[in-house]
This record gives C-alpha cells, structure tokens and sequence, in this order.
C-alpha cells in the first residue's frame, strides 16, 4: 500500500530510474472532468531534466502516454493510467555504485529495508518516481480548479542563505515561471543563480525552501482527529524527496510569538456563511480545517546528497572508500521542486474536497453554517 | 476513517470533552504482549491537567478502564478498548460561547464543516480527545520495548524566546519529568516557569518546541514511496492540536548549510549487517527509511489560542464582538505536550515495525543486508 | 484493521463475550442526522438474548450507552461510540472448556492464530461481538432512511428443510417480527418451531438460510472493479459468525438456467433517468453497480456448532476426549441473525450511499443519465 | 480506491477494453523472490481468448510486459507494474451499441452511475479487466508456494444441469488443463462441450460452478471481525464479472444437515500445534481462520449476459427496441472463469499470509499453539 497516496483521489505510483517507464494510476477522479494528455504533459515538462542550465541534464522528454480512464476528452470514472518511459536508460553508468553506499542517500537504507540493491541511479528512490506525482497532480489540479475554483502555486522562497521577498497575495504563476530557479524575486533569483553556479563549481550542494499556497480555499476540508487537512499536507510534503520540513502558517515562527500577537481576529465576511481574519497567521488552517483563507505552507529541503567532492563512505561489504559523484545531478533540486511541492499539494486538496462533499449530505438549518 | 490512525497497528479515537467519556480502540495490537491497565495510567498521568501550577487547573483523573483485549496479563490480540469518563463536566460554563467564535480556535471551521456548534469547551476539537492517542501511544510503547528494544522519550527544548540546551545523546526520563516544564536543562527550565507565569498573569500565552528521539532503532523502518517514517511521523505530529510545524534531523536548519557539511559520512559497525553514520543531521531516516541512528524530531506548537486577554471577534450570526476566556486553560501547552509528541511517534513507529515485519519474509543472502 | 467495517461509514468494533463490554465506534456518519439511543436499542433488542424461548437463555438486557458523537438529539460528524456491558458474565462456567477445542468453533482456531485461548464463552468469536453491528447498523439504517428512503428488510426463509413461500415484493416488518421464528410465512413458521424444538430435545441443532431485501434503491450504488455492491455485501455476509454462503439475485440458481431464461429484460420507468427490468434475476445489482430495482440477497447459515450430545474432540495437548455442551446456547440462530443481516446491508449500503456522493460531483449532461 | 484489491499485498488494476492497454500494480510483494516476465504469461496464456473453439475468437496475444518491480530475476520490494496492450481495437465495431443497454450487462448501471457511456465492447466492465486479476494473482500465486508451499487449484465443477465428479483430495492441474472444459471429470466434461455447443447454436448461453481448492494451507489465516478468511474470499470472487454466488466448505449444503452431521470432528495431528478434523465440512475455515484443512469455496457464475438471440430492451432515449449480439462472445465464461478464480483466490491468501506473519510477533510459550 505505501506506493499510493489518497483515499478517494488516489493515485499509485510505480517505477525506477532505470527500468523501462515509471507511471501512475489515479483512481477515483469523478467522472465527466474535461482533460487532456496536454494538460498532464504541461506539468510533466516543469519538473523534468534539462530544461535550465541550473538542473541536471539527464536528457530525457518525459513524454506521457494516457493508458486508460479518458474517452472523447473526459474521464470516465474508470482508473486513468499515465506511463513515462525511461528513455536515458544507461546502467552501466552506474557499475562502480554496485557495491557502494553514497552517504545521505537512500542506498544503505533500501539496503537495509529491502536485502536487494538496485544501484541503476537511485532505484525506486530516484526523483524519477516524482513523475507519478505530477501527473497524478495534474489531474487532481483540473479537478480543484473545475469543481472549486482553487488554484494552487508554489515557489522558491529561499535557496542556502538567500531568502526572497515575495508577496503571496499578488504573486503569479507567470512571475513564477519568468526565471530558472522559479523564485519570483529578481533581486533573490539573481543571487540564487550565482549561488547554484558556484556549488556547482565547487563540487558542492545547495538546500532551500519551497513555499506554496492554495487561493479560493472553501470551508470545512480536513478531518480530525488524523485526517487533519495540515497533517495531509505534511505527509505529503515529507514523503518528497530530500525534504526535511514542514510549516503550516507562521509554523515554527509561530512559537516566537505570543497568542496575543498570533492570534487571527475574526471579522465579518460578505457570504453570512463565512467569516474572513484580519490577519492569516493559521495560514488557512485551524483546528486541522481549512477557513477560507489562502492556505500557506513551506518545506524544507536539503542540500542534494550527490556531490562532486571526494567523501568518506564505505562499500557493502563494509570497507571504508572515497567516492565522488560523477555524471549528471542537480546541484540545487528547490527549482524542480515547486511542481512537486504544487502537485502534492493538489493531490491532497483533491482528496480531502472529495471527502468533505461525502460528509456533507444531510441540509443545514438557517441558522447553521 | 478520519479518527482512524496506523495501518497495522491502528487506534480509533472517541469522545468529546464534555460529553460522557472518552476514549480509544487499539486494533492490531498482537496477541501475547504482557500488558496492565497500569501501564497505561502511568502515560496518561503525565497528560492529564492538575499536574502542576503550570497547566490548565480542570479537575479530572482520567482514570483509565479497559474494556477488551486484554484477558490474564496479556494481550489477546482482539481490540483492546480503553475509556476514560469526562468528570468534570460544567456544559453551563459553555454557555457564553454558545454563539461566539474564538479566534484562533477551531469553533468556527468545525461549525464550517459539520454545520454543527458542539460548544462545549471545544467539543471533539477539545485536548481530551488526545486522551486516545496517549492510552493507545502506551500500548504501542509497551510493544516496541518489548519486540525491539525502542526507547522513545520528549522533552521541551523551547518556550518562546527560551531555548535550552539538552544532549540528547544522555538525556533521560527522570530529567524530563523532574521539572514541570519537562524541559531537561535546569536554567533553560527557570526561565520558562518565569515566562510562563508572567503570560498568565498578563492574560497571554507561550509556543514552543517538543523535541523527541528514539533509541535503539533498528534499520529499515518505513515504507517509500508515500508511507515514508518521516511523512508518518510528520503527519502524526500535525495531527496534534495546536501543532504548525515538523522538523527531522536539523530540518530547516539543513536549508542553511552546503551538501558537503550536511551529509553524514558512513562509517562501519560492529555488526555487520549495519553501518553507523559519523553525524546524524538526517535524524535517523534516509530516503524514508531508518537507518538505525537515533530518530530525532522536532514539533512546533504554537501559543494557545485561549488568552483571558479581551479579543475582537465575532458571533455565529457575524456580529463583530469582544470575547475573553474565563475559566481554566493552559497557558502554555508545552509540558503537557510531551506525552502527546511521545504517543504519536509511539504509534508510528509500531506501525511501521509491523509493516517492516510483514515485508521481510523471504531469506537474505549472504551477501545481502 | 479487522476489526474494522466500512471506508466512509465505518464501524470499529470491541469486546469478548466475557470481558466487561462490547461496543462499537461509528465513524463517519454525517452530522445533523436526527438519532436518539433508542433507536439503537430498538434494534439491539431485536437481536438479545432470551427474546423467545427458541432461543438462548442468557440473561442479558444489552442496555446501549453512547459515550459520544451525539447532541442535542443529533449527530456531531465525530465518532459515535456506543458500549454495552456484559451483565451475565459467569466465566467459571466456561472453565471445564479451558483445554479442549469444541468441535467447528473457533476455539482451535484462535488458538492456532493469536497462540492465546481465551476460553470464555467463545472470547472474540462470540455472538456477542455481533452487538456492535447491530448498533452501527442502527445508525446506518437511519442514514439510509433519511437520506435516501432505503428500507432493508429480512427475515428467515430457510430452517433446516423447511422452506418458506414468501413474496419478496409484499413481505412487511410486521410480518416478520409477528413471529418468534422471523419466519413471515405462517405455515412455514410453526413447522419451524417445531423443528427447532425437536432439535433441541434431540441435542442437536439446525442451519437454513435469510433473505434480505433493500427497497427504494437508488441506481449507481456499487464501486468495480473490487468494491462492487455484491463483492462488498458477500464480504459482510460472511463475515457473520456461522454464515457458509452468499447469493445475490437467483445466486446458484442462476446456474442453472440459459441466458436467454435469465436475462431481464430493461423497459422504460417513469423518471427518464432510469429504467425498470421486467424481471429481477439479477437481484437487483448488474455489473456491481445496483440497477434500482430491490436488492436481493441471501445468506446461508450452517446448524450451530454447540450441541449437547457428545461429540469426539481433541485437548489442547492433543488427548481425544468426548465433550457435550453444557448451558445455554441457540440451537438454531436464524431468528436472532435476521437483525445481524440487516445490519451488515445497512452498513455496506451507508459506506456506498457516501462514496457514490462523492464521486458524483460534476454536473451531468442532458443527455447523460 | 475501488480498483485496488488487498491490505498488505495489495494490487491496483486499470484499463478498458478498447482502450490501449490493461494491466495491474502489485504493491507489498516482499522483496528477493524470484519471478520472471513468463510466469506471468502462464497465467494470462491460460485467461486468454481463442485458447479453443469453446471460447471468444476476440484476438488477443495478451503479452504481459513488465514496467517495473523486478531486477535480475527477483522482485525488489517496490511495484510490480504489468502491461498488456490491447491488441484488436475495433471500437467501431460497437457503434451499434452506442445509445442502447444490453440486458443483464453493466451497461445501464455504468450509465446510471459515471453518467457517461463508454459503448466500447463493455469498457472497464469488459472481462479483459480481469486480466489484471491474472497478472498479480501469478505473483501471489508464486509467493505462496515459496514461502508456504500453499498450492491454489480450481475447476469447472458444473455446467448448466450437467454436475461433475471430481475428487479434491487427488485432482490435478494437469487433469484440468486437460480439457477444453477445464472439468477433469471426462464424462461431465463431453457432456459440457455439447451442450455449450448446442448453446451457441441456439444463440443462447450457459452458467455453471467454479470449485477452488487450496492445499497445504497454514493455520491461522484470516482475521476477525471483518477480515474473515472466508469473508475475504467472499469478496474476491463476488468481485468477478457474471459471479452471483459463493460457499465456502458445503454452503448452502449445510444448511440441510443438523449440527451433529454437519460438525467437524478434531483428531491429533503428526503436528503437536496442528490438528486434524476428521471431515471437512467446514472447507478449512472456522471462525474466520484456516485450520490447516484443505480450503474450498465454490463460485457460482450466471449464463452469459450477450446472447445472439433478439432481446427486448429501451435505449438512452428509453425507446423500446430489440437487440441481438453480434460478434464474439463466450456462450459459456466457466472455462477461462477458472484462472480468474485461482487468481482472486492466491491475492487474497498472499495478503492474509503477510497480515498473520505481521501479527505473529511475540514468542509462543510452550502451552501455547
């Protein structure tokens, strides 16, 4: 079960870095959604390799091949396939990892886990598995948009020690988009580039933050006790690759403040149905339910593993080596990251829309909300 | 489902706070494990109010009766059910927020949601339902002690602008639990008491930070690509009230330095069949899985929403009023925390454990790990 | 999670026949729906203990208390549990079956599984658990009713080799519950009694069969390829203590017509949107998917395993011994399974009802049904 | 979540018929089992149409291939994707099927529930879905004779009015697969090929009983309340396309017996931790669970729905016309149903062999079975 992620928009991601394909299987997205294999293509071709000198050049087109689940431009309601094949399959480029472990990589552990080394780039725990993520998102992304209006956009706000300044409230896909390293700040971006470059040349890494946001939010998504809308997400977010935080709000921000200076003061609404905050420290979320405010949330990721540099390691057969990368790798991964970040972020949204519009059946009173 | 939480090892929780009890069902639990009500009351002391002058004065004893499951000293591996009556229950106290939201709350998503005002002291969204997770967090605790050694223990490493200083490397329980802040660094922990009192006094509230570890951890915990130790737990801690943020290994931190100082060099092990890591800035987890170091997180909570400070606000039919609390509430939710962040990650990683288990059927080489 | 019923309407059920209580935790039900503990107990009384003399003599009154999920005479949205306590517990009287197996129960069973015997009275595999079915299905019933104007209805059709003339299409409640045997065909009934009687005078006992019918059923109920609404009702069915088979529409009958005998033939209805068959071979459900006409099942229940003439058996350290049941026991649990049947169509058709809602977001063409 | 079937070892089907391709995910198949791409196909060889003149002539090589999951002839833990490419795509062959229902098919209920009408030959309906079923029963079929040496063996037992005489205790795969039938009886099996025969010519069609068996079963298998051995086979083969009934041991047979006849006598076993029952009434499940018996269910299948004869039904529009198939069609499913619940059989038992091996954790004493 640990490949699939959902419970009524569920999708199922399978493949490895350097087997023949990786792809997904999205079921329980409703019947009678207007899509399209370009509207998939479209967020497969924001995460995939080679599309800015700051990532790696693995070359690969990631075309996806829609499988099943879509008859004359709609779903049918049946389980929608996607397939990536692998076209830059070159194993052997990977022959001297056999028996090595790279440090702060999930070689030792799939190791430990599985007793089976698969060491063709990573395996199953190759960044290639986000692919399935991504074009299961773009689904869930139709989906939100269609039945709700909500949009959802991420982007780089901080690269090592550069931080940004972006204004979530005005921010554009389109300003998101304008620069390789998708941070929407130009001073920021400018300096990130420089950054990324000279890690690169330094044999070296970079790490940063991922913020993104969900506008037109309804309501009422989120289940508690668990099944909390922030504890989705950070579910979500941490099972990304190289991630290592999560924050809903102001999050760990939030602990240097006091609850006067935290707390967000209702104010009247134009809909009776709903109430606005004068200010959104929640980040959109309270007691783990979505209020109609702009969802906000980060994630942190670290410094790439994989590094030119000569490091201390040792084989399986537990003999202490040197070993520096070498090939193809993203010295920086935060701008690859952002549809990533967006997709699992629709794929949670998505789920919990579905779920809330299955508890909603029995009318409110006038004077219910 | 949503007050469901683990595959294997699954508790569901039950209750609200002003209802006639509340309470947890542990399904998966395996049979044969010795077990005593006993066990049980002692994690559930540590949550309950009236510990100490730091925290919320409601008079209750939680006292724990169990109800199934458990037959001669053992578990018998059919669900154990554990309830908890509500003693000190006073709906009338509730009465003035009968038609008032409190900011920063989760009375008016959860009138947003369930069109539906359970306005006695927070209803479902009430700290008493964490009752079930700490009840069913000592049956999981007992288990991973017992099948594999673990040892998990929290502390409190912050209080707004106080930051203490703990190895955690030596800490133990019996410093956590000598001071009521449960913070282990006897400086750090004055500090908080004063800063605690002053924002009682001043009508106001205090977040922190819960750092928790585990010992003694075998590899190969966690289950890539979605179930991932690290989204397992983060959504566990999420799930719990008044959390905004999770950290593994140094977490944001990581965002700050280079790959190069933040990746952990191997180094061999006096067993064979593992490695040890140099340094442990990945937290114990590797590509999703463990890898055997200690597991370190953090959770961030932010100040309680409750203050007797007056609010602006506004009512059920979106009249802008002002509100301040009455009654008993925590002014800082911290020492209390502890319990809770150790019961989540508990359940997790029993969870996990069980999974691992049911993985791990086929023989392994002996070249294998 | 075996314990466990249902994805969006779930029940979690507890207790041994002789620990202090069983129960059950709803979750999922919606919030807002009308629901008073009477209504549970009504159907609770349906199916104890010493209702009629046909049935077991166990002193029980399965007095329902709800420690949760309801208020001011409605549902909250949050788990609803309900416990009942075990008043008759009298575990010495199961002591001279500490250390033998009795013959097609569970006790070797169990004890094979969980390594563990807990002998009294059947432990976990007792019809006692079957009250937390009832319960739930209790509120499912309700939902059904409201929500959607479902009536399920069974009744015993089958004791031993007396099979009853019921006309599926007129049968009533009243009907069934007029007399003791739940056998709404009169003459059918008192051959029934009689049976019975003489079965247990002989130390012996008999099995048959229930039929249950769901009137005013929507179409589009049923989730291909696995959660179909016959797999999913086969699944309920047999998870019932004592049941051995499962039909939907003519079942095993069906195997022995042509197609051309069986088919039903569609004709217009009134609501353009759907259609009516002529006949109802199927049951109800094509494709899995219910087609709006009645739900038709049936379920077989063998003759009860405890008799009190002796039979050979085997010890716990495998010594051939004979045994004869002692105490009060059902020597045909038909009647009392009438109420289990309608439960577990209750909870099975509740789950649908939801995740049909769910899936049915977007709006249809005119020219779609 | 409808498309997936199992917990631990837990497949995900997807595809239509005319779509480009079927196939299925296998996620939870531990890790280091030896498998290969032709295991695979000789299953599917044996699902297949045209495999004799008794079935579809539909033109399908059904060539499975395998996108992921497997690395130099061992599983490695991660999904298991196979697909097959649907070879003979004629949509148009169906346009005359575009705005009418067929009776006794899925149709309408497809129709009535998506609100969108895939007509091409069934769609998801198609039994080409169970093509999936195929694929990742051959894994689990694989699994269990490694691990437990469990072999899984059905046949046709009955067609139309024409009974077989088999002997579970001594038939064979190769006595099944001797025959076009797949009925190891040879008088029963000429008999059937007539009258299937005599069926199509008459432009009509048969049902008939699928037996399963399962040899050198554990015990312990299956897990109550709800996750009964049996209440899980239940499911799986209601699941099948055109199943309307299922038993397990006599079924409905049973409930013609008394207790007396109908109970199982216990006798030691060669095993101290096993025993054995002196008759198998029971099918190898009591109480839910495997006793180390022989497993047998029966799974009754309706005539086909498509016959050649003309049929009154009403179109989209609820205009009244008659119908007559065209094309091809199996006048007769028992004979490619056997592989189909062979499959459902071994995904179910690999699953609840990974649930008991997870609960099975903690020492047995001595005493203890």
């Amino acid at each position: 079960m640990s490949s699939s992620f959902g419970h009524l928009f569920r999708i199922s991601s399978f493949g490895e870095s350097h087997g023949p394909a990786v792809g997904v299987v999205v079921d329980g997205c409703p019947p009678r959604l207007p899509l399209t294999v370009e509207e998939i293509q479209r967020d497969l071709d924001r995460r995939r390799p080679g599309q800015s000198r700051l990532v790696t050049q693995r070359n690969e087109s990631d075309t996806a091949e829609v499988l099943s689940g879509l008859f004359e431009g709609r779903t049918t309601g049946t389980p929608i396939a996607v397939v990536v094949r692998n076209a830059d399959q070159n194993p052997g480029a990977y022959d001297h990892l056999r028996d090595v472990y790279r440090p702060s990589h999930a070689d030792f552990t799939y190791d430990a886990k599985y007793g089976f080394r698969d060491h063709r780039g990573g395996g199953r725990s190759s960044a290639r598995e986000t692919i399935a993520r991504v074009a299961g998102g773009a689904v869930a992304r139709k989906l939100l948009a269609t039945v709700a209006g909500i949009e959802v956009l991420a982007w780089v706000s901080q690269v090592h020690d550069i931080d940004a300044d972006v204004d979530p409230a005005t921010v554009t896909l389109a300003a998101v988009e304008g620069d390789p390293t998708r941070c929407p700040d130009p001073v920021a971006a400018a300096r990130m580039v420089e950054a990324i470059e000279a890690a690169r040349r330094d044999g070296d890494s970079l790490g940063g933050v991922v913020t993104c946001i969900a506008r037109h939010m309804p309501t009422g998504l989120g289940e508690p006790a668990f099944d909390r809308l922030d504890a989705d997400l950070a579910r979500a977010m941490l099972s990304l690759p190289a991630s290592k935080g999560f924050e809903v709000g102001l999050g760990f921000g939030a602990t240097r403040l006091t609850g006067r200076e935290h707390n967000d003061p209702f104010v009247p609404h134009d809909n009776p149905r709903r109430l606005r905050t004068l200010t959104n420290h929640s980040g959109g979320i309270q007691g783990g339910i979505s209020n109609g405010e702009d969802l906000v949330v980060r994630v942190a990721f670290k410094p790439t593993g994989t590094i030119s540099s000569p490091q201390a390691t040792v084989t399986r057969d537990a003999t202490a080596v040197e070993l520096a990368a070498r090939g193809r790798h993203d010295p920086c991964v935060l701008p690859r990251a952002v549809p990533l970040v967006e997709a699992m972020c629709c794929l949670t949204l998505a789920d919990h829309w579905l779920r809330q519009h299955a508890l909603d059946v029995l009318p409110r009173a006038d004077h219910d909300r």
